[in-house]
C-alpha cells in the first residue's frame, strides 16, 4: 500500500518531536515529568497527530507547520485519558495493558501529570507561528478540549446512566467526548497550512463525520454506547454513512486527499470484518 | 486611604468581568459550569488579577487591557485549589467556610471542573489583543502554571515530607508554588501594556519578591512551612526584607507605583501586627 510509507513516516516524526520536546521541557522535581512521559508513550495509535500531519498536508502544508497543534492535541488527549482512568471516574489499573498513570505513579501524581499534560499542551501551541495562526488554532483547540467540547461530552456521559441513553445522547456525547478533539485536529492541520476559507469548511465536515464515526466504531468493537439504542447492524450503517460522507468532503482536495481517504478506510476496516 | 477607591473599582471591574464571561461561557450541560461558577465565587481576594490590573496600569496601560490576562490567571489559580482540595491531595472538606467543590459536586465533577477552568483560562488568553502581546502573555502564564512554575512546586511540597524540609526546600516550593503564579500576574500586567524591556524587567522582580513573600507571610500566620526552619521573627523579618525590595524594584515607575506599594504594604500588615 503506497500510503503505508507516508504515514510510517509521519508517525516517526511525531515520536521524535513529541520525545524531544518533553525532554527539552524536563526540569526539577523529575518525578512528575517521568509521569507525563510514561503517560505519553503508552502505544497510542497516535490518530489525531497523524490527521492533523495529513489535514496539513492535504492543504498544501509541510508536515512541520502543524507539529506543533498536533502534540499539542495529543497531550491533551493523553491527559485526558489519565484522569479518565482515576478511580473517581472510570477507576481503570490497565490501560493498552500496562497499569495506568495512577496505578503507576499515585493518584495525586497522576492528577498533576494530567494537569501539566494540558497546561504544556498550550505552551506548546503558543510557539506556532505565525503568531495570527497560533492564536487561532490555540483558541480551536481550547474550546475542543473544554465545557463546549470533550469536557461537556465526558460530564454529559457521567450524568446519564449508561442503560437510559437515548440516541440524541449518545449523538450529543459521541460528538463531543470523542468528536470534539478528532475534528479540531483536521481543523488545525488546515489552519497551520493556512487553508482557504473553503478548504478549511471541508476540513471542519470531515473531521466532524470521521469524529462521530470514531466512537460509533468504538462502540461497536465494545458492543456498547450506540449498541444499546440500534442493533450492531444499524451502529455499521451508521459508521461507514459517516465514512463515506467524511470522504465525499475531502474531493476537492483531489489527489492529496489520499491519505485522508486512506485514514477514513482505515476506520472502517476495523469493523468491515464484523459486517 | 486614598488607593481604596483605586483597587475598590478594579476589585468591582474583575467580579462582574469574571461574571459575565463565565456566563457568557455556559452551555450543556450546565453542570460542570455550575462547579466551575462555584469554585470562582468562594470569596477569594482577587489579589492576582488585582496586582496583574495594578502593573498594566503602572506601565500605562488601562485596566481593559490586562483583564483577560489576569482573569485567565485568576482562572488558574481557582483550578489549583480545587485540585489541591481533593481526597489524593490536601484532601480538604472546607475552603473559607464553605464546602470545597468535589464535597459539593463530587470527585469526579470536582477533577473536570478544574480542567476546564484550565483549559478556559488558555481560551481567554488567546482573545488578548493585539495577537503578539497574546501569543507572549500566553506562554508566559503556561510556564508559570506548569511543572516549571506551579505543578513543580506542588510536586516538589509533595515529595519530601513537611519536618524534613530544608531552607532551600521552602525556597524552592514557595518560589514556584505561591510565587510563580503572583509573579506571572505582574508580568502579564506589564505585558499587557506594551511596557519596556526596563520596566518589565523592575516589574518581574517586584512580583518574584511578593510571590515569596506571600508565602513566607501565609507560613508565618499558620505557623508552618519556613517556621519549622526559622523562628517567627527571622521569617517575618525575611518577609519584609522581600516586600522592602521589591517596593525598590517599582520607584522607577514614581507616583504610578503607588497601588503596587500599597499591595507590598497590604501584605506587611497581615504580619506587622505579630513582629
Amino acid at each position: 500500500m503506497r500510503y503505508e510509507i507516508f504515514f510510517e513516516k509521519q508517525l516517526t516524526f511525531i515520536e521524535k518531536e513529541l520525545r524531544r520536546l518533553l525532554r527539552a521541557h524536563q526540569a526539577r522535581p523529575l518525578s512528575i515529568h517521568k509521569a507525563m512521559q510514561y503517560a505519553a508513550f503508552t502505544g497510542g495509535k497516535r490518530f489525531r497527530p497523524v490527521l492533523a500531519l495529513s489535514a496539513c498536508e492535504a492543504c498544501g502544508g509541510r508536515p512541520k507547520d502543524a507539529i506543533l497543534a498536533a502534540l499539542a492535541i495529543e497531550l491533551i488527549h493523553t491527559y485526558s485519558l489519565v484522569h479518565d482512568d482515576l478511580p473517581a471516574l472510570d477507576n481503570d489499573d490497565l490501560r493498552r495493558g500496562k497499569p495506568t498513570c495512577h496505578k503507576k505513579f499515585g493518584e495525586a501524581n497522576a492528577i498533576l501529570a494530567g494537569d501539566a499534560l494540558l497546561t504544556l499542551a498550550f505552551e506548546w501551541a503558543s510557539g506556532i507561528q505565525p503568531v495570527e495562526r497560533a492564536v487561532r488554532i490555540l483558541r480551536e483547540i481550547a474550546l475542543a478540549a473544554g465545557t463546549r467540547g470533550m469536557i461537556g461530552g465526558q460530564v454529559a456521559d457521567l450524568e446519564s446512566p449508561a442503560v437510559k441513553k437515548t440516541l440524541a445522547q449518545h449523538d450529543f456525547i459521541s460528538r463531543y467526548k470523542t468528536g470534539a478533539l478528532i475534528r479540531v485536529s483536521a481543523v488545525a492541520g488546515a489552519l497551520a497550512a493556512g487553508a482557504s476559507a473553503r478548504k478549511l469548511k471541508a476540513m471542519t465536515r470531515y473531521g466532524e463525520g470521521l469524529g462521530l464515526a470514531f466512537q460509533v466504531v468504538d462502540d461497536i468493537l465494545d458492543k456498547d454506547g450506540y449498541c444499546s439504542v440500534m442493533s450492531a447492524k444499524e451502529a455499521t450503517a451508521k459508521a461507514v454513512r459517516l465514512i463515506e460522507q467524511a470522504k465525499k468532503e475531502v474531493r476537492i482536495f483531489g489527489k492529496k486527499a489520499g491519505p485522508l481517504v486512506f485514514l477514513a478506510d482505515f476506520l472502517k476496516s476495523r469493523i468491515s470484518s464484523k459486517s
